[in-house]
């Protein structure tokens, strides 16, 4: 496959991270993160997110959400969600199934969750009919490619800890969050009082890596029982050590969320020429959101890879990622202006 | 780390494993299995195993003997194993929590079951107190390293069958065990009645890779959703695909698995050199067991890597791997030797 | 406490259904179920529901939903419900914590799904990532007293059907629902294709005794252990059994139930006297929801036990049971008036 | 059924039980708990206990013990028990389906532990692959009849709360094993140091009540979201409530296990009469194992009602309950008699 705008996945791996790979397999090393390849990027994170977080790998971000939100809950708790949220939509029920917990979702407007619309869940705290609220899971940047300011984050980040609750951040995209708002990641997340995050690292050119990491020490403490039988740990932990060490490495993830986003950004204006396209969220991030005609959007995928977000109203998603190209997007333009 | 005993996971990726996944990475390619490597895998794996088996790629091996006791069972059935078994003995009660049922555990001199040590636990049949037998659940090569014949695992599937029952291969070192036997997958999996198998690849040159292989169609029908929700679908499934293409091209699993045995032999032919050292199962595979004294092993620990099996008896385990050299070895009986 | 309208599980026991517990009493019988007691109540439930039927007892409704729901799903399957329902709202989360399915639940205005609704979450099937749909499940007589015609019933029967998905009733007030309408059990629950009925007693008289019954014989096959694994296998199950032998005898159950639903439409007609309150569902079975103001209400419930249903239009919930009075209801309406 | 030794739980209902039971059926009562008559048994419970314990009923024998073991670990823990326990044999994987945990079972003589043989058990603390030993639980008297001293118990729990885990105790049957060591319920529980207790009624003349019993205040604190959850809340909980008002009141409790232990005692003295019977465990509550000729065994077992423990020696269980008589007795050896 020449090109695809289907996902941020369907893209390989970046040449710096898998030469990471390679330099750290010429020799033996001991299995299950007792290497040294996991300690060096354990202290990668403290730099990132302050001394206080602590990082785990797992394996895929269906992992890395569901053992956050197992490690804040116990099971006759609930999630709160947008109801466009990959918990609630993409994970076949994973969540339920490895918490036990309600999963309870909301609509919005633009997949971002505000403290308003999380209040209408508030109730029902002590009793014992009731499943009780516990966390509110969010997503940086969301399903909709739309970014979270700080000030967003800690909002409601306070109005969790207010209620005993915890915050919890599915960032399966969070580098291109923060390429977009200039905002560090410690910035996003340690500052806005966020309590765990799903680090993501598949989208932005790994092979596979994604991380669980605790903003507080005493949710770490035991994870590691979690995690085994979870079934999320790694025997050779070292190769996704190694891509971390690559990816943080003079901010390797940056450059590649910046470009991603550049691409959208490029594509989003390309669209605008087209006047049956309409582009219905902001685009923040690597994704465009936008609807076009029905027979228009059948022919384009005739030659495109992409995907239909909503039937009803032929909404389609365009990703780009840090291998998506100009020379790409133009071809995409071309091929949708020549079918009209 | 130059040197490591402590497991076939300490080693690194093969060669020509690490430049396949660099072949798959040029492009893009569609998620969760839609690419052409996965669709390639999956006719290598009926090539290898027959016409009715399939497969599914999962992250390690906890999760490939999980998801395959699952696909097995309901909650309310109980998995008979050898008191040894990974299993039983180091996935932190994985299978436990997700499939719901109850392990029975049978002690072995080998790590091998037998019909008649299987037959003592299959009462109760009907009777709704009781965890309703359902799988045998049998590791090969087993993780003293011995290796069960053809015959034996026939024998097994037999018994199984008989009481509605199956037979599930951990097979997390079949390859050592293949190569060991001079007995194909299908001659010792397929044709033996086995039905469902824990196929490794991390132990023996992958760097990530283990796969579900059923040999009944019906067992494969809705397993994407049993994988899925317990979080074992990788999103960029053409890197374990594109490792399992090199690792059948021209038998690669074969020539590293019989390299990793003879590199057993070889320790265990140097090892009786020692008389302070005392071989205590069959070397079938690339693991040895063995007594010493317990201040020779403690020394020995300072300057190599391996494992205590057993503290009550200081019975430590040796394992090569396709990575583990002669010279590896001669420097390690020479260390023993000088510390005498 | 002399007078409740908090629920109709604050009533005691009928007598007769308490003499017919002291009469089982009397001897030695066989437990979990192999009693003549139980089996003379096999038979019954054949009687009322259909040669098909099988019955189950347990201890709760939501025991009996739980299980109901369990006997129809894999865990990566969805269940639809109405946003009201008690296995939403007012279970703890139960049905996820055993079943692992994730509950999709649907606005409605009267507490009953139509076809309509239903369909909107009809989509997906086949796709890994979504929790594919499995059970519609429906209360008769619903948590807000409505009650579904026979054909609304077999509308969502045939819907489910024709997507492979089981048609569930959680029947807690199924003799309240049967009651008001003349139906017959059979006729609203075997005829119009319910696959999987929740059959209470508790709310009608009983101590305890609520029953899971299938009308599909395949769905009994393994319940039993569903149910022991479940921690709702009764030893003295011939306690549960004697209640509905009592509970069947010269229809005892419609005499009670039809008594509860009298004393609804009677509170409903004297509520009717007071401007402030105003009823805001049918009054179909036993149960009576109206707003009045929220001043009035307080002053009520210093003298009454009910419940506010929804606080921020402060609707309250007016429940009558076997063994409320005309009496009960004249002293309420008198204090009632006396505040105003 | 005239006569049954099956089991305890084949008895029907103590009288003063029964009364109370009407007593309380008189009036309205709020549910869940929150009835008079639950908040004066919680009382009742503390005088027995001591102040710190706290009760909540539950269903029956496997919701008491599985609901104790949720409350005492996480998933990722393992619960050490004799390989003859109810949880181990009798509850269908219950434990090991709502827990998670491991369970680990130790074969003993007489179904009893001792700290020698739980050390066996006590390794891999901090090893993320080992299920975590968290609970050692015991039943008091044990499935086999004989009863632990206090000071047995209270080594078990010395060892535990060692190693940072708790002491459980089944009592199905505590009542028999404090009516045959004259110990009170605080002498043999709070004292020794025990943590959870599950706490039958239902096999010493309750229609049915079980209940947990926390002996360290903290243990309490979420339990009600647990139970609930776990399906085991009861609505007419006043029903339980009032069983065991009767149960304490003078001591019913004592009365009805020392008359069953007493029966049993006669049991075993008039076995002795018959040579081709040999008893094998010591007789110290309600229970009388023996072995005898197979052939016999049959006979009689056309005309009484006990249950064969192990076929292979021909080992009976025959059970004494508090309905129990001399004369069932009397008859029982005197059939037997006449067969030899």
């Amino acid at each position: 496959m020449k090109l695809s705008f289907g996902s941020d996945n369907h893209s390989g791996i970046h040449p710096q991270i898998l030469e990471s790979i390679k330099q750290a397999s010429s020799n033996f090393a001991p299995a299950y993160g007792d290497d040294a390849y996991t300690q060096e990027v354990e202290q990668l994170f403290k730099t990132e997110f302050g001394p206080n977080a602590s990082v785990f790998f797992v394996f895929n971000g269906t992992g890395a959400n569901v053992l956050c939100l197992k490690a804040l809950t116990q099971s006759y708790h609930s999630i709160i969600c947008a109801d466009s949220s990959h918990i609630q939509l993409d994970e076949c029920g994973a969540p339920e199934r490895f918490t036990g917990c309600k999963l309870i979702d909301i609509p919005t407007p633009d997949g971002k969750l505000t403290p308003d619309m999380v209040k209408t869940e508030l109730y029902g705290f002590g009793d014992q009919h009731h499943a009780q609220p516990k966390v509110i899971s969010i997503s940086q940047s969301t399903e909709f490619g739309t970014v979270y300011t700080p000030q967003e984050i800690a909002a409601l980040a306070e109005l969790a800890h207010q209620h005993h609750m915890y915050l919890h951040v599915d960032g399966s995209r969070l580098a291109n969050a923060a390429a977009f708002s200039g905002v560090s990641f410690k910035g996003l997340i340690t500052d806005t009082g966020v309590d765990a995050l799903s680090f993501g690292g598949t989208k932005n050119g790994m092979l596979l890596g994604e991380a669980v990491v605790f903003l507080r020490p005493e949710l770490a403490e035991n994870f590691r029982f979690i995690r085994k039988q979870a079934m999320q740990l790694f025997s050779k932990s070292r190769f996704i050590a190694a891509q971390y060490i690559a990816y943080f490495h003079e901010q390797l993830w940056k450059q590649t969320a910046s470009h991603a986003n550049m691409m959208a950004a490029y594509m989003a204006s390309r669209l605008k020429e087209v006047s049956e396209v309409t582009i219905t969220h902001k685009v923040e991030s690597n994704a465009i959101f936008a609807t076009l005609p029905r027979n228009l959007c059948d022919k384009l995928l005739e030659k495109h890879l992409f995907y239909i977000w909503d039937e009803d109203i032929c909404q389609v998603r365009l990703m780009c990622s840090f291998s998506t190209t100009k020379e790409d997007i133009d071809i995409f333009i071309s091929d949708l202006k020549s079918l009209i």
